[in-house]
């Protein structure tokens, strides 16, 4: 059977992600070295993941801002861990002005700065440095920052959406009086995420702590939310970390405390990211194409009139006049009216994952019917329904579709989770091509043994398992 | 008279302004020079106007999408205007890692990129890039775009909001097969503006054309909006570019025609930024504080339960539940329920601009009455009023703030804006100490004579009156 994505994932995953992306229509790569352009389509999307996510960290009592893009050099300085982990990776401003010199545009000598900038890969330190002005006494705390920005990280092996040098994100910095209390917010952001995830993206996780080896550099621990996708690699698409008192004591944040002495906070951050949408879209796509959860898609329902040249007119109003009552009932709804051939409009919006299709021909108008297909069940769902039923259902029908998606992911996940009682099992297992995640006890004992099998199959140690930790799980990964 | 700003306006209005953001907590100059730190407060309201404004752009049928921050430096030597307004003043970003060297991080000399990157200062040039691959026939056409992002131009005299190396705005970029329908757009985005100034921001707007010398740097037509602060200066909050064919023909952005021909594009740019923030301030604040017109206030409405230990619990609880009645009304609302003083309660949100205050006491909580302040008329507008009458009113005396604030700068405008009917009477004018517009013929013929009083008057063409072109606008300015 033909798809409208070649390869199809069994043939090539990888190059069906890539070819996915073009069809969908959602992002390119920019003349700029590892960099994306999302393109309207793509940033829809994100737009509703990101307002979605905001109502949530809002909900949380956190208060939104904004930090500079530039961070003096100097700050990075301050945190030993943290300057090992990012420094590597950093783009750095040294000039602030371009000059004409032989005919071609430089960086003009006479306007080097004497203390250069980076641009943030994140921003720890130059909230760090903020908070140790903002906060003076307990009553300052808790102190709960969010903000919605761009960051940069350079990237040797960049993948739309995946790892791209810029990418954007929420990056949270919560500072608190006591450990405890530092500790329980990590984790609470931390199954927030995860929330978000089912009943937004319609993605079950993996949650988890980081290993020491994974860990954020400068955490004293990390807390991560893992994807599985279809071919069975994983994806963390968000972490949660207690920072300690690392970043408190580089920075001097300090409070007065009720006992009138001078204490240092405790601080967290949490950040996810457009890499996001790279799960979302290697979650939920078919060979045909992308699929879209109802909550995050940025048209819930097409109407396709099928037109012939003379009823034309008629049809698109028709159409236009359901679009109309469908909104009122708060539904995203687009009328294809172009000039596009009937079949063209439908494999247009097959490919972008629209999760309702309906198409309503001149004789369907007479009978008040029109004919629904459910994107993420394909043709076989196909029905001719009266259109009062129809308004009345649709919100019904994309409620079940987001809950169907959840469903279907979850089951698919049982079969991609594998128990291994020791290192010799996990190493058969992973000789024989088995895909997934494993899950095996945690032993430093036989943490030797283990880098050399995650050398060999470039697997990684994903987390902890929440459930259990003294079990880890292992994966190859995006 | 105290008032809770010092200096007053009058005693010196760009102190009162530093200060008023200060008191407001609205920003604060960040440890990296030329740039801001927007504060909750601050950012919350940028939220809202950022919101608003985000409505219109959609409901003109322009899409969102996110182009790359850096931008290769190649691209600005295409277009040669654009080039010599822009090239002067931009973060260069020249390697791409650091390195500890002799003890402190550096820019790692092997990490030295072949081509450096500009951070972009405005988006035409990578945006004609990608527009001359997204646009191929007239089918494509008219293309328009937006994106919400950060940008950089290094500034020598930066003041918050008003002019910081790094600012926040949403930048437009529409393509279209004809000059007329572009520079139709152009207008209709410059009209948009002014709209939103006057129905969003309560501030009306003075429109017109900039003169050739004050174009943007590769238009053909730059409109602009332009609002007249409390001490007579310009600010100009937003401008709309017709650029010909300029960036089309740079960068290639073709069509083919129905004719069967390929044809250059029309392009036009479109722009407002968190200086219209500078501007809000400005326009509306007093020696209080600021005050915010409704629709862009985080809180609307503040309520203040004035307790006692014996009635703290009850009181407070009262007073969340009629938060509630208001929240349900769709309106913002904040309870102070914090420790502080009632009257430093007090003060706090005036400082802050919340358009109505509430005041409840043991007594009111009794009786079912509460006493309400509108921010904008103070003291005098101080009444007890029922609470079931308030409940129902609130939305209503929001809409009045709302309209009334507008009213009161149409009126002060009109005091500020001066009739000369020749270059004498406008110096004699400014001699004398008037400020505000000055409204004159624009005479090209005695361009020279007006460029010395521009010198000495440190004024500037604000723009042509487009109720009478053959009129230009003068003024000092932001």
């Amino acid at each position: 059977m033909k798809t409208a994505i070649t390869p199809t994932r069994e043939e090539n995953f990888n190059e069906w992600y890539q070819n996915l992306i073009v069809a969908a229509d959602l992002a390119e790569n920019s003349p700029v070295r590892g960099c994306m352009t999302i393109k309207p389509y793509g940033w829809a999307i994100w737009e509703l993941m990101r307002d979605e996510m905001d109502k949530r960290i809002k909900a949380s009592g956190v208060l939104n801002a904004n930090f500079p893009l530039l961070i003096p050099i100097d700050f990075f300085n301050k945190e030993a861990e943290h300057v090992a982990g990012f420094a590597k990776e950093c783009a750095v401003v040294t000039h602030h002005r371009l000059k004409m010199i032989d005919g071609s545009l430089q960086p003009d000598p006479e306007a080097k700065l004497t203390e250069p900038y980076v641009i943030r890969p994140t921003s720890e330190t130059i909230i760090g440095e903020a908070m140790a002005r903002w906060v003076q006494s307990y009553r300052d705390l808790p102190l709960k920052l969010n903000q919605w920005v761009n960051v940069m990280r350079w990237e040797m092996r960049p993948r739309l959406f995946l790892r791209t040098a810029e990418f954007n994100w929420q990056e949270g910095h919560n500072v608190f009086a006591t450990h405890s209390e530092a500790n329980e917010d990590a984790r609470k952001m931390h199954k927030m995420y995860a929330e978000y995830m089912a009943n937004v993206l319609a993605i079950p996780v993996i949650m988890g702590e980081k290993t020491v080896e994974e860990r954020f550099a400068g955490a004293d621990h990390t807390y991560t939310v893992e994807q599985i996708m279809q071919d069975g690699k994983a994806l963390q698409a968000g972490t949660s970390h207690d920072l300690g008192q690392h970043f408190a004591k580089s920075f001097g944040i300090q409070y007065l405390g009720t006992d009138g002495k001078l204490n240092y906070g405790w601080t967290t951050s949490w950040g996810t990211s457009t890499r996001m949408m790279g799960g979302l879209f290697m979650t939920h796509s078919d060979d045909d194409g992308l699929v879209l959860p109802p909550m995050v898609a940025p048209y819930q329902i097409v109407i396709i009139p099928i037109t012939r040249s003379e009823t034309e007119k008629e049809l698109n109003d028709y159409s236009h006049k359901l679009a109309e009552q469908l909104r009122a009932k708060g539904i995203r709804v687009l009328v294809d009216d172009t000039d596009a051939r009937a079949p063209d409009k439908m494999w247009k919006w097959i490919k972008r994952g629209v999760p309702l299709r309906v198409e309503i021909g001149a004789k369907e108008m007479e009978d008040n019917t029109l004919t629904v297909t459910r994107r993420d069940l394909g043709k076989s769902s196909k029905t001719n329904v009266a259109v009062e039923h129809f308004i009345n259902d649709a919100q019904n029908m994309l409620d079940t579709i987001q809950h169907d998606m959840l469903v279907a992911v979850e089951k698919r996940n049982k079969t991609m989770i594998t128990d291994v009682k020791d290192l010799k099992e996990l190493e058969s297992a992973l000789e024989s091509g088995k895909i997934g995640f494993f899950r095996i006890k945690y032993d430093l004992t036989t943490n030797e043994e283990f880098d050399g099998l995650i050398e060999k199959y470039k697997i990684s140690r994903r987390c902890l398992d929440d459930q259990d930790p003294s079990f880890v799980f292992v994966a190859k990964s995006y």
